[in-house]
């Protein structure tokens, strides 16, 4: 991840890309990644979506590594560190949904979420 | 990140989750975080959005922390590894924008949108 | 239509808040409420997204809602007439996806999707 | 409106597409084209959001045409009136913030948002 991390910064930099990059606008471009990435799947059942062909897996793994790179040049921006955030929130996320409350049950899953 | 994984896969085995979890659902879900995230900067000018309160940064934090956990819960049932598309993404970039074609241009930023 | 923009003009005006309304956050706006939407539907199956309870049912046309006064809002600023738009693409589509060739065939639909 | 439900209708029928289109695939649909109009404007300034080349503003249209046609065929799913539900909203709207309280003051927008 720090790698990934030098190699965005480099990437931008060689552009001069930074003026475009506000937080704002990183937000909405990471957000538009993510409907790309999500518009793969639009017309495919559940099961379908776990099945996906060798040419639809590699156009997905193209708009996953979209998504990453927005992330990460986002929370770059801000000072964030993303791993930890994310490890906080798995904690938070742990004293919303107990698992022996919520485990195995569709409906909990909905009046919890 | 490999830890982090981990944390996800035990927090989901533990709830039962992983019914719900279908790629397509986790696209979705994804995407919708993605717009939580950005809804936090939809009102405020670019420069405003360099400019956080404290509060509003521990909320970004907390959105950022969603979008990685349900990126890398949908690499994983993909079985893609989000670091190593995201450099190969930057690699195809590199070509795709050539820093002396496009550094420092905002027009050519769109052209090459 | 016509009355309903007549009311989200005044509704606007009444609170000054012209100025937050540039088309960039509008259509930032836009996509978060869409987002909102999506979000009712995001752990459902097909089926279930068929059969919304009452509750569930008036909290989505509570979203559909707000799509419609920020898509509204934003082709106002924009002076174009969304109907009209609407028209002229389905007219597109009628030549991009010819009925004789894609009718009730799932692959052909994400062919020329 | 009406009109223009009646040519979406026709145009599905004729392809046979309403098998893909339960609420949950629209709803997703939708969002992923409201992506794709947020994307004319993420990198302009709010500024030049008001000032669009009439090449972009054709590209823009086409994109709120989607939008509309998604939000109708969905609506149309559901048997909810859009231009109804949005109408009720704004009522709602204009008891939770109340121009007195809320014109001109952008914190106050985003306070109450």
């Amino acid at each position: 991840m720090g790698e990934l991390l030098a190699m965005i910064r480099e990437f931008n930099e060689a552009r001069d890309w930074g003026k475009f990059h506000t937080p704002k606008n990183l937000a909405m471009a990471l957000m538009v990644e993510a409907a790309e990435l999500a518009e793969h799947f639009q017309w495919l059942t559940g099961e379908e979506s776990c099945n996906l062909s060798q040419d639809k897996r590699e156009k997905v793994a193209d708009e996953i590594a979209d998504v990453l790179i927005y992330l990460l040049n986002l929370s770059d921006r801000l000072a964030i560190d993303p791993v930890a955030a994310a490890r906080a929130k798995i904690g938070k996320n742990g004293e919303r949904y107990p698992a022996e409350k919520v485990a195995g049950k569709a409906l909990k899953y909905s009046d919890y979420e």
